[in-house]
């Protein structure tokens, strides 16, 4: 593909640095922009150098924050003995939303991947493993996804923290809430019938 | 979707802007560019922004251009006489890959589209009819996309140029090189019926 301009084409070049975003799909969104008021992309420039620049993460759970320390962690309500341990920010999005957790999160930036080059050192557990030392912590709720990497992660963590004795949980894992059973694949439906619940303690949910 | 940070919000608003780009893909965007180093959101941005402040657009085409007139124009060996009407900059990429035309583009910057409020005055029909009127251009060919906003473009330049007598043509349509008959929307393999071609001619090219 020649363009018939360095300007674009630096453009549609930096663009296409985006995960999943190919030099075609760079083009036409760069194309788009050229056709909207220049204030479009200043906004879109400026919100990102914004961000980019003056975006923190907590300093207790490193979850992306506009303050040192997260709305989360800095409300009195929740209670700091329970961790949830998840990847990323939008983990901490989809539990928040689901009003069901009210501990405190610890997010990771990632999780343990040989493939990927990520190795222990890049994320987020020795900060972990220092709360826990602390004596403070009731439990530790493990809620990665359950990949290799995600087990491989929970597992490396949970050596490290095993001899405090405190109570460790993973999140459960079967079939979705109104899903049907045959769609469901074969693992998930093995560990649903793995973990299974009392029934009086299903009808009270 | 609620987000734990403002300028992450504004990021994500104004990425979710382009098109195709929804609140999900915006969010898992702007998280990489958190994750790279704080050069990669910079190259991004101050590419986008030369590139909006400082592109133009060529004179005599209105193609994207790094000079006032375009590299196409401004080459000696291309033909002048023949203008191959085009909707935006990908169809001139498209065209110069065949290595085909050796005649000069018109680009009208989209077609005429009602559903899209895109109106004849939106694009740049007035400047080439009057290029026509001028009296040094031989043939006018048109190569829209064959959707009825492309037909409707066509026919309103058509009817401006028309009392000036000059060649107008379309590109052909049909079933592509290599394409299994059997595959062929009918309207395409209609049309390549119906616009068939002496086998002599045929096998020349
Ligand atoms: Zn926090
Ligand atoms: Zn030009």
């Amino acid at each position: 593909m020649e363009l018939p301009s360095k300007l674009l084409e630096n453009a549609v070049n930096e663009m296409s640095q985006l995960p999943g975003i190919g030099k075609r799909t760079a083009l036409r969104l760069v194309l788009h922009l050229l056709k909207q008021p220049v204030e479009q992309t200043e906004e879109l420039t400026t919100a990102l150098e914004n961000m980019r620049k003056d975006i923190q993460f907590c300093k207790k759970c490193h979850t992306i924050s506009d303050a040192e320390v997260c709305i989360i962690c800095s409300n009195p309500a929740r209670d700091k003995s329970i961790i949830c341990v998840v990847e990323d920010v939008r983990d901490v999005m989809a539990i928040e939303n689901t009003n069901m957790f009210k501990g405190v999160y610890h997010v990771l930036g990632g999780k343990i991947s040989p493939i990927e080059g990520v190795g222990p050192s890049q994320l987020k557990i020795t900060s972990l493993v220092e709360k826990v030392k602390e004596g403070t912590i009731s439990e530790i709720i493990f809620a990665l996804s359950s990949t290799m990497e995600g087990d491989t992660t929970n597992f490396y963590i949970y050596k490290q923290i095993k001899e405090y004795q405190i109570k460790t949980s993973t999140i459960a894992r079967g079939i979705a809430v109104g899903d049907e059973l045959e769609y469901a694949d074969e693992v998930t439906l093995g560990r649903s019938l793995l973990n299974r619940i009392p029934f009086e303690t299903s009808i009270k949910q």
